[in-house]
Protein backbone atom coordinates (compact mmCIF):
# COMPACT_ATOMS: atom_id res chain seq x y z
CA UNK A 1 0.00 0.00 0.00
CA UNK A 2 2.03 2.80 0.94
CA UNK A 3 -0.08 5.26 -0.91
CA UNK A 4 0.39 8.63 -0.55
CA UNK A 5 2.64 8.68 2.66
CA UNK A 6 5.51 9.80 0.88
CA UNK A 7 3.80 13.27 0.62
CA UNK A 8 2.77 12.42 4.46
CA UNK A 9 6.40 12.10 5.19
CA UNK A 10 7.22 15.36 3.25
CA UNK A 11 5.05 17.30 5.97
CA UNK A 12 6.54 15.84 8.75
CA UNK A 13 9.69 18.01 8.29
CA UNK A 14 8.12 21.26 10.03
CA UNK A 15 5.74 19.18 12.47
CA UNK A 16 9.12 17.43 14.16
CA UNK A 17 10.82 20.78 13.93
CA UNK A 18 13.74 19.54 11.72
CA UNK A 19 16.95 21.85 11.25
CA UNK A 20 16.34 24.75 8.54
CA UNK A 21 17.98 23.57 5.47
CA UNK A 22 20.08 25.57 3.23
CA UNK A 23 18.10 28.45 1.09
CA UNK A 24 18.27 28.22 -3.07
CA UNK A 25 18.68 31.36 -4.81
CA UNK A 26 15.70 33.48 -4.51
CA UNK A 27 13.57 31.31 -2.18
CA UNK A 28 12.79 31.77 1.44
CA UNK A 29 14.17 29.15 4.34
CA UNK A 30 12.70 26.09 4.42
CA UNK A 31 13.30 22.74 6.99
CA UNK A 32 15.50 20.19 5.55
CA UNK A 33 14.00 16.77 4.95
CA UNK A 34 16.44 13.31 6.71
CA UNK A 35 13.73 11.07 6.93
CA UNK A 36 14.71 8.16 4.60
CA UNK A 37 18.39 9.37 4.60
CA UNK A 38 21.08 11.57 5.88
CA UNK A 39 21.27 13.17 2.41
CA UNK A 40 19.86 16.63 2.65
CA UNK A 41 17.10 17.44 0.77
CA UNK A 42 16.53 21.22 -0.30
CA UNK A 43 12.86 21.74 -2.24
CA UNK A 44 10.60 24.02 -3.04
CA UNK A 45 7.67 24.39 -0.09
CA UNK A 46 4.60 24.62 -2.88
CA UNK A 47 1.90 24.96 0.01
CA UNK A 48 2.27 28.81 -0.23
CA UNK A 49 0.22 31.48 -2.13
CA UNK A 50 1.19 31.51 -5.40
CA UNK A 51 -0.21 33.63 -8.60
CA UNK A 52 -3.02 31.12 -9.29
CA UNK A 53 -4.60 31.39 -6.01
CA UNK A 54 -7.70 32.75 -5.58
CA UNK A 55 -9.55 35.14 -3.39
CA UNK A 56 -10.97 32.54 -1.29
CA UNK A 57 -8.15 30.51 -1.07
CA UNK A 58 -5.35 33.46 0.06
CA UNK A 59 -8.16 34.60 2.64
CA UNK A 60 -8.42 31.37 4.11
CA UNK A 61 -4.85 31.12 4.09
CA UNK A 62 -4.27 33.97 5.90
CA UNK A 63 -7.01 32.94 8.61
CA UNK A 64 -5.33 29.79 9.38
CA UNK A 65 -2.21 31.62 8.96
CA UNK A 66 -3.28 33.70 12.03
CA UNK A 67 -4.46 30.62 14.00
CA UNK A 68 -0.38 29.50 13.75
CA UNK A 69 0.60 32.59 15.63
CA UNK A 70 -0.06 30.92 19.04
CA UNK A 71 1.03 27.46 18.58
CA UNK A 72 -2.38 25.71 18.38
CA UNK A 73 -2.45 25.47 14.55
CA UNK A 74 0.85 24.57 12.16
CA UNK A 75 1.14 24.43 8.41
CA UNK A 76 2.02 21.67 6.84
CA UNK A 77 5.05 22.23 4.46
CA UNK A 78 4.70 20.23 1.06
CA UNK A 79 7.29 19.23 -1.36
CA UNK A 80 7.58 18.02 -5.34
CA UNK A 81 9.58 14.92 -4.73
CA UNK A 82 12.27 12.90 -2.94
CA UNK A 83 15.99 13.10 -4.06
CA UNK A 84 17.08 10.31 -6.00
CA UNK A 85 18.88 8.25 -3.17
CA UNK A 86 15.62 8.51 -1.23
CA UNK A 87 13.33 7.13 -3.72
CA UNK A 88 16.00 4.47 -3.93
CA UNK A 89 16.15 3.56 -0.40
CA UNK A 90 12.29 3.33 -0.35
CA UNK A 91 11.87 0.63 -3.37
CA UNK A 92 14.83 -1.34 -1.73
CA UNK A 93 12.36 -1.87 1.08
CA UNK A 94 9.51 -2.24 -0.63
CA UNK A 95 9.04 -3.11 -4.45
CA UNK A 96 10.70 -4.69 -7.11
CA UNK A 97 12.04 -1.75 -9.50
CA UNK A 98 11.94 -4.14 -12.64
CA UNK A 99 8.91 -1.91 -13.96
CA UNK A 100 10.79 1.65 -13.65
CA UNK A 101 13.54 2.87 -15.93
CA UNK A 102 15.71 5.46 -14.90
CA UNK A 103 14.44 7.84 -17.03
CA UNK A 104 11.11 7.15 -15.45
CA UNK A 105 12.79 7.37 -11.70
CA UNK A 106 14.03 10.73 -12.28
CA UNK A 107 10.94 12.01 -13.81
CA UNK A 108 9.18 10.35 -10.92
CA UNK A 109 6.52 13.78 -9.07
CA UNK A 110 4.37 13.48 -6.70
CA UNK A 111 0.80 13.09 -8.21
CA UNK A 112 -0.58 16.18 -6.05
CA UNK A 113 2.20 18.80 -7.15
CA UNK A 114 3.21 16.87 -10.66
CA UNK A 115 1.21 20.22 -12.34
CA UNK A 116 1.89 23.76 -13.30
CA UNK A 117 1.17 26.10 -11.40
CA UNK A 118 -2.10 26.83 -11.00
CA UNK A 119 -3.62 24.11 -13.35
CA UNK A 120 -3.82 21.60 -10.94
CA UNK A 121 -3.93 20.89 -6.99
CA UNK A 122 -3.15 23.89 -5.39
CA UNK A 123 -3.64 23.30 -1.22
CA UNK A 124 -2.43 23.67 2.03
CA UNK A 125 -3.23 21.64 5.10
CA UNK A 126 -2.97 23.27 8.48
CA UNK A 127 -2.77 20.75 11.42
CA UNK A 128 -4.24 20.68 15.32
CA UNK A 129 -2.72 18.38 17.65
CA UNK A 130 -4.77 19.11 20.21
CA UNK A 131 -7.55 18.20 18.45
CA UNK A 132 -6.58 16.08 16.25
CA UNK A 133 -7.75 17.92 13.28
CA UNK A 134 -6.59 18.26 9.99
CA UNK A 135 -7.98 20.79 7.42
CA UNK A 136 -6.83 21.59 3.60
CA UNK A 137 -7.64 24.18 1.37
CA UNK A 138 -7.79 23.08 -1.66
CA UNK A 139 -8.37 25.15 -5.11
CA UNK A 140 -8.73 22.33 -8.32
CA UNK A 141 -7.44 23.62 -11.19
CA UNK A 142 -8.73 23.63 -14.77
CA UNK A 143 -6.95 20.25 -15.36
CA UNK A 144 -8.86 18.06 -12.76
CA UNK A 145 -11.98 18.54 -14.57
CA UNK A 146 -14.68 15.85 -15.06
CA UNK A 147 -17.81 16.77 -15.88
CA UNK A 148 -17.86 20.15 -18.09
CA UNK A 149 -17.43 22.89 -15.52
CA UNK A 150 -16.92 20.26 -12.47
CA UNK A 151 -14.25 18.91 -10.71
CA UNK A 152 -13.28 15.08 -11.27
CA UNK A 153 -14.49 12.72 -8.40
CA UNK A 154 -11.04 11.12 -8.86
CA UNK A 155 -9.68 14.48 -7.86
CA UNK A 156 -11.57 14.93 -4.81
CA UNK A 157 -10.74 11.47 -4.03
CA UNK A 158 -6.72 11.87 -4.19
CA UNK A 159 -7.31 14.79 -1.91
CA UNK A 160 -9.27 13.19 0.45
CA UNK A 161 -6.73 10.75 0.45
CA UNK A 162 -3.64 12.85 1.18
CA UNK A 163 -5.68 14.62 3.81
CA UNK A 164 -6.88 12.09 5.76
CA UNK A 165 -4.01 9.82 5.53
CA UNK A 166 -1.63 12.96 6.76
CA UNK A 167 -4.27 13.08 9.86
CA UNK A 168 -3.63 9.16 10.30
CA UNK A 169 0.23 9.77 10.11
CA UNK A 170 0.39 12.76 12.35
CA UNK A 171 -0.91 10.42 14.81
CA UNK A 172 0.50 7.06 14.07
CA UNK A 173 3.33 7.53 11.73
CA UNK A 174 3.87 5.96 8.61
CA UNK A 175 0.40 4.81 7.79
CA UNK A 176 -0.88 2.92 4.55
CA UNK A 177 -4.22 3.66 3.33
CA UNK A 178 -6.40 0.50 3.62
CA UNK A 179 -9.78 1.68 2.94
CA UNK A 180 -11.35 4.88 1.42
CA UNK A 181 -15.38 5.19 1.73
CA UNK A 182 -16.56 8.32 0.05
CA UNK A 183 -20.13 9.97 -0.59
CA UNK A 184 -20.09 12.23 -3.65
CA UNK A 185 -23.35 14.65 -2.56
CA UNK A 186 -22.86 17.84 -5.01
CA UNK A 187 -20.97 18.50 -7.65
CA UNK A 188 -17.94 20.80 -6.99
CA UNK A 189 -17.58 23.92 -9.60
CA UNK A 190 -14.41 23.57 -11.48
CA UNK A 191 -11.24 26.64 -10.48
CA UNK A 192 -13.50 27.24 -6.95
CA UNK A 193 -11.90 26.31 -3.31
CA UNK A 194 -13.61 23.94 -0.95
CA UNK A 195 -12.31 23.35 2.60
CA UNK A 196 -11.62 19.78 3.54
CA UNK A 197 -12.55 19.28 7.46
CA UNK A 198 -10.96 16.01 8.97
CA UNK A 199 -10.27 14.01 12.59
CA UNK A 200 -8.84 11.18 13.62
CA UNK A 201 -11.67 9.61 15.26
CA UNK A 202 -10.57 6.25 16.79
CA UNK A 203 -7.19 4.25 17.22
CA UNK A 204 -7.14 0.41 17.34
CA UNK A 205 -3.72 -1.25 17.55
CA UNK A 206 -2.52 -0.33 14.11
CA UNK A 207 -5.67 0.65 12.85
CA UNK A 208 -6.84 4.61 12.44
CA UNK A 209 -9.85 5.66 11.54
CA UNK A 210 -10.29 8.86 10.22
CA UNK A 211 -12.78 11.36 8.46
CA UNK A 212 -13.82 13.92 6.75
CA UNK A 213 -16.27 16.47 4.93
CA UNK A 214 -16.01 18.80 1.86
CA UNK A 215 -17.69 21.95 1.97
CA UNK A 216 -17.62 25.22 0.31
CA UNK A 217 -15.84 28.30 1.68
CA UNK A 218 -18.91 29.95 3.57
CA UNK A 219 -19.74 26.45 4.64
CA UNK A 220 -23.31 26.73 3.19
CA UNK A 221 -23.01 23.46 0.91
CA UNK A 222 -21.53 19.90 1.65
CA UNK A 223 -19.88 18.59 -1.34
CA UNK A 224 -19.00 15.19 0.24
CA UNK A 225 -18.45 13.10 2.89
CA UNK A 226 -15.62 10.69 3.73
CA UNK A 227 -13.97 7.68 6.07
CA UNK A 228 -10.66 6.46 5.50
CA UNK A 229 -8.72 3.42 7.43
CA UNK A 230 -4.83 3.65 7.40
CA UNK A 231 -2.81 0.98 9.26
CA UNK A 232 0.57 1.84 10.67
CA UNK A 233 3.33 -0.31 9.38
CA UNK A 234 5.51 -2.71 11.45
CA UNK A 235 8.42 -1.14 12.84
CA UNK A 236 10.48 -3.56 10.87
CA UNK A 237 9.06 -1.58 7.55
CA UNK A 238 9.38 1.57 8.91
CA UNK B 1 -22.40 15.44 -8.38
CA UNK B 2 -21.72 14.55 -12.14
CA UNK B 3 -18.48 13.59 -11.58
CA UNK B 4 -16.64 12.16 -14.59
CA UNK B 5 -19.36 11.64 -16.87
CA UNK B 6 -18.19 13.89 -19.39
CA UNK B 7 -15.34 11.38 -20.01
CA UNK B 8 -17.61 8.81 -19.85
CA UNK B 9 -20.22 10.24 -22.52
CA UNK B 10 -17.31 10.73 -24.87
CA UNK B 11 -16.98 7.10 -25.04
CA UNK B 12 -20.02 6.66 -25.45
CA UNK B 13 -19.25 7.97 -29.47
CA UNK B 14 -18.30 4.52 -30.48
CA UNK B 15 -21.02 2.70 -28.54
CA UNK B 16 -23.67 4.22 -30.11
CA UNK B 17 -22.08 4.10 -33.73
CA UNK B 18 -21.97 7.47 -34.29
CA UNK B 19 -20.92 8.85 -37.60
CA UNK B 20 -17.04 9.12 -38.71
CA UNK B 21 -15.93 12.54 -38.55
CA UNK B 22 -13.42 14.67 -40.40
CA UNK B 23 -9.69 13.66 -40.34
CA UNK B 24 -7.57 15.97 -38.78
CA UNK B 25 -3.91 16.36 -40.56
CA UNK B 26 -1.92 13.52 -40.01
CA UNK B 27 -4.64 11.85 -37.26
CA UNK B 28 -6.66 8.35 -37.74
CA UNK B 29 -10.35 8.58 -38.91
CA UNK B 30 -12.68 8.97 -35.72
CA UNK B 31 -16.22 8.94 -35.05
CA UNK B 32 -17.55 12.82 -34.23
CA UNK B 33 -19.44 13.72 -30.73
CA UNK B 34 -22.18 14.95 -31.01
CA UNK B 35 -23.95 14.61 -27.64
CA UNK B 36 -24.99 18.11 -26.72
CA UNK B 37 -24.99 20.55 -29.58
CA UNK B 38 -24.80 19.76 -33.41
CA UNK B 39 -21.43 21.41 -33.46
CA UNK B 40 -18.90 18.19 -34.88
CA UNK B 41 -16.58 18.20 -32.36
CA UNK B 42 -13.23 16.48 -33.61
CA UNK B 43 -10.38 15.26 -31.36
CA UNK B 44 -7.83 12.56 -31.33
CA UNK B 45 -8.60 9.87 -29.60
CA UNK B 46 -6.24 8.97 -26.31
CA UNK B 47 -7.00 5.32 -26.13
CA UNK B 48 -4.59 3.77 -28.78
CA UNK B 49 -1.27 2.41 -28.10
CA UNK B 50 1.93 5.42 -27.88
CA UNK B 51 5.00 5.29 -27.72
CA UNK B 52 4.64 5.65 -24.02
CA UNK B 53 2.84 2.05 -23.75
CA UNK B 54 5.14 -0.48 -21.86
CA UNK B 55 5.11 -4.09 -23.72
CA UNK B 56 2.30 -5.65 -21.38
CA UNK B 57 0.34 -2.38 -22.30
CA UNK B 58 0.47 -3.20 -26.52
CA UNK B 59 -0.12 -7.06 -25.51
CA UNK B 60 -3.30 -6.58 -23.55
CA UNK B 61 -4.34 -4.08 -26.11
CA UNK B 62 -3.77 -5.87 -28.96
CA UNK B 63 -5.22 -9.46 -27.41
CA UNK B 64 -8.71 -7.69 -26.51
CA UNK B 65 -8.64 -6.39 -30.55
CA UNK B 66 -9.10 -9.34 -31.09
CA UNK B 67 -11.55 -9.71 -29.00
CA UNK B 68 -13.25 -7.00 -30.60
CA UNK B 69 -13.17 -8.58 -34.01
CA UNK B 70 -16.36 -10.37 -33.15
CA UNK B 71 -18.33 -7.74 -31.98
CA UNK B 72 -18.88 -9.35 -28.33
CA UNK B 73 -16.19 -6.54 -27.26
CA UNK B 74 -16.11 -2.87 -28.07
CA UNK B 75 -13.38 -0.75 -27.46
CA UNK B 76 -13.97 2.66 -26.16
CA UNK B 77 -12.49 5.87 -27.75
CA UNK B 78 -11.37 8.52 -24.97
CA UNK B 79 -10.96 12.44 -25.64
CA UNK B 80 -8.77 15.23 -24.08
CA UNK B 81 -11.77 17.73 -23.63
CA UNK B 82 -15.03 18.77 -24.90
CA UNK B 83 -15.55 22.11 -27.28
CA UNK B 84 -16.75 25.25 -25.57
CA UNK B 85 -19.96 24.85 -26.89
CA UNK B 86 -20.74 21.72 -25.08
CA UNK B 87 -18.95 22.85 -22.03
CA UNK B 88 -21.35 25.92 -22.19
CA UNK B 89 -24.39 24.19 -22.69
CA UNK B 90 -23.01 21.82 -19.80
CA UNK B 91 -22.16 24.61 -17.50
CA UNK B 92 -25.90 26.29 -18.27
CA UNK B 93 -28.28 23.32 -16.60
CA UNK B 94 -25.69 22.42 -14.07
CA UNK B 95 -23.30 24.91 -13.15
CA UNK B 96 -23.10 28.48 -11.55
CA UNK B 97 -19.63 29.40 -13.99
CA UNK B 98 -19.08 32.57 -11.70
CA UNK B 99 -16.03 30.28 -10.51
CA UNK B 100 -14.52 30.14 -13.76
CA UNK B 101 -12.85 33.20 -15.60
CA UNK B 102 -12.74 32.96 -19.46
CA UNK B 103 -8.89 31.76 -19.29
CA UNK B 104 -9.93 28.93 -17.15
CA UNK B 105 -12.92 27.97 -18.93
CA UNK B 106 -10.67 27.61 -22.18
CA UNK B 107 -8.12 25.61 -20.16
CA UNK B 108 -10.14 22.98 -19.40
CA UNK B 109 -9.03 19.63 -19.39
CA UNK B 110 -10.64 15.91 -18.62
CA UNK B 111 -7.93 15.00 -15.95
CA UNK B 112 -7.21 11.71 -16.86
CA UNK B 113 -6.52 13.20 -20.24
CA UNK B 114 -4.30 16.40 -19.09
CA UNK B 115 -0.98 14.99 -18.75
CA UNK B 116 1.57 15.00 -21.39
CA UNK B 117 2.15 11.61 -23.40
CA UNK B 118 3.70 8.64 -21.00
CA UNK B 119 3.34 10.83 -17.70
CA UNK B 120 0.16 10.26 -16.02
CA UNK B 121 -3.02 8.09 -17.16
CA UNK B 122 -2.46 5.89 -19.95
CA UNK B 123 -5.34 3.39 -20.37
CA UNK B 124 -8.05 1.82 -22.84
CA UNK B 125 -11.16 0.48 -21.73
CA UNK B 126 -13.11 -2.13 -23.17
CA UNK B 127 -16.67 -3.56 -22.83
CA UNK B 128 -18.61 -6.31 -23.12
CA UNK B 129 -22.40 -5.74 -23.51
CA UNK B 130 -23.99 -9.04 -22.76
CA UNK B 131 -21.72 -9.67 -19.95
CA UNK B 132 -22.10 -6.06 -18.78
CA UNK B 133 -18.50 -6.04 -18.12
CA UNK B 134 -15.58 -2.94 -18.56
CA UNK B 135 -12.16 -3.66 -18.46
CA UNK B 136 -9.41 -0.85 -17.99
CA UNK B 137 -5.89 -1.10 -19.24
CA UNK B 138 -4.26 1.16 -17.33
CA UNK B 139 -0.63 2.23 -16.77
CA UNK B 140 0.46 4.66 -13.95
CA UNK B 141 2.87 7.38 -15.22
CA UNK B 142 5.54 8.77 -13.34
CA UNK B 143 3.73 11.99 -12.42
CA UNK B 144 1.19 10.03 -10.60
CA UNK B 145 3.59 9.08 -7.94
CA UNK B 146 2.53 8.64 -3.97
CA UNK B 147 5.40 6.48 -1.98
CA UNK B 148 8.79 6.38 -3.46
CA UNK B 149 7.89 4.17 -6.46
CA UNK B 150 4.19 3.86 -5.63
CA UNK B 151 1.13 5.17 -7.60
CA UNK B 152 -0.82 7.31 -5.65
CA UNK B 153 -3.83 5.71 -4.55
CA UNK B 154 -5.74 8.77 -5.22
CA UNK B 155 -4.78 7.90 -8.91
CA UNK B 156 -5.74 4.67 -8.50
CA UNK B 157 -9.19 6.27 -7.21
CA UNK B 158 -10.18 7.99 -10.58
CA UNK B 159 -8.87 5.07 -12.92
CA UNK B 160 -11.72 3.22 -10.66
CA UNK B 161 -13.89 6.50 -10.67
CA UNK B 162 -13.85 6.43 -14.63
CA UNK B 163 -13.93 2.44 -15.04
CA UNK B 164 -16.87 1.74 -12.52
CA UNK B 165 -18.74 5.22 -13.97
CA UNK B 166 -18.57 4.52 -17.32
CA UNK B 167 -19.96 0.69 -16.92
CA UNK B 168 -22.77 2.47 -15.21
CA UNK B 169 -23.48 4.93 -17.60
CA UNK B 170 -23.59 2.62 -20.40
CA UNK B 171 -26.24 0.23 -19.02
CA UNK B 172 -27.87 3.58 -17.39
CA UNK B 173 -27.14 6.52 -19.72
CA UNK B 174 -25.86 9.91 -18.11
CA UNK B 175 -25.50 8.95 -14.05
CA UNK B 176 -23.22 10.88 -11.21
CA UNK B 177 -21.28 9.07 -8.78
CA UNK B 178 -23.10 8.55 -5.40
CA UNK B 179 -20.70 6.32 -3.45
CA UNK B 180 -16.97 4.62 -3.98
CA UNK B 181 -15.66 2.55 -1.65
CA UNK B 182 -12.18 1.19 -2.34
CA UNK B 183 -10.09 -1.38 -0.43
CA UNK B 184 -6.33 -0.80 -0.71
CA UNK B 185 -4.51 -4.43 -0.36
CA UNK B 186 -1.09 -3.79 -1.74
CA UNK B 187 0.74 -1.19 -3.69
CA UNK B 188 1.02 -0.62 -7.45
CA UNK B 189 4.46 -0.22 -8.87
CA UNK B 190 4.80 3.28 -10.78
CA UNK B 191 4.99 2.73 -14.49
CA UNK B 192 3.59 -0.94 -14.00
CA UNK B 193 0.08 -1.73 -16.01
CA UNK B 194 -2.61 -3.34 -14.27
CA UNK B 195 -6.01 -4.29 -15.36
CA UNK B 196 -8.93 -3.08 -13.71
CA UNK B 197 -12.24 -5.23 -14.10
CA UNK B 198 -15.47 -4.10 -13.38
CA UNK B 199 -19.17 -5.08 -13.67
CA UNK B 200 -22.71 -3.97 -13.48
CA UNK B 201 -24.04 -6.17 -10.33
CA UNK B 202 -27.69 -4.63 -9.81
CA UNK B 203 -29.93 -1.64 -10.91
CA UNK B 204 -32.69 -1.16 -8.14
CA UNK B 205 -34.63 2.03 -10.18
CA UNK B 206 -32.01 4.66 -11.16
CA UNK B 207 -29.44 2.75 -8.93
CA UNK B 208 -26.65 1.14 -10.39
CA UNK B 209 -24.31 -0.92 -8.76
CA UNK B 210 -20.98 -1.95 -10.05
CA UNK B 211 -17.86 -3.26 -8.24
CA UNK B 212 -14.50 -3.82 -9.66
CA UNK B 213 -10.98 -5.18 -8.70
CA UNK B 214 -7.77 -4.23 -10.13
CA UNK B 215 -5.01 -6.93 -10.57
CA UNK B 216 -1.91 -7.04 -11.96
CA UNK B 217 -1.23 -8.00 -15.43
CA UNK B 218 -0.16 -12.30 -14.63
CA UNK B 219 -3.83 -11.96 -12.67
CA UNK B 220 -1.20 -12.99 -9.60
CA UNK B 221 -1.34 -10.06 -7.71
CA UNK B 222 -4.44 -8.43 -6.37
CA UNK B 223 -3.96 -4.68 -5.80
CA UNK B 224 -7.35 -3.49 -4.50
CA UNK B 225 -11.30 -4.06 -4.75
CA UNK B 226 -13.67 -1.49 -5.27
CA UNK B 227 -17.44 -1.16 -5.06
CA UNK B 228 -19.76 2.00 -6.63
CA UNK B 229 -23.08 3.29 -6.35
CA UNK B 230 -23.98 5.82 -9.29
CA UNK B 231 -27.19 7.38 -9.86
CA UNK B 232 -28.69 7.68 -13.03
CA UNK B 233 -30.18 11.07 -13.86
CA UNK B 234 -33.83 12.30 -14.00
CA UNK B 235 -34.84 13.09 -17.91
CA UNK B 236 -35.15 16.26 -17.02
CA UNK B 237 -31.60 16.94 -15.94
CA UNK B 238 -30.10 15.12 -19.25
Amino acid sequence: MLRSCAARLRTLGVLRGLPAGRRAPGSEPRPALRLFSSEEVFLKDYSVPNPSWNKDLRLLFDQFTKKCEDGSWKRLSSYKRESAAMMKDFKTHFLDPEHMKEEQISQAQLFTRSFDEGLGFEYVMFYNDVEKRMVCLFQGGPYLEGAPGCLHGGAIATMVDVTLGTCAMIAGGIVMTANLNINYKRPVPLCSVVVINSQLDKVEGRKFFVSCNVQSVDEKTLYSEATGLFIKLKPSLT
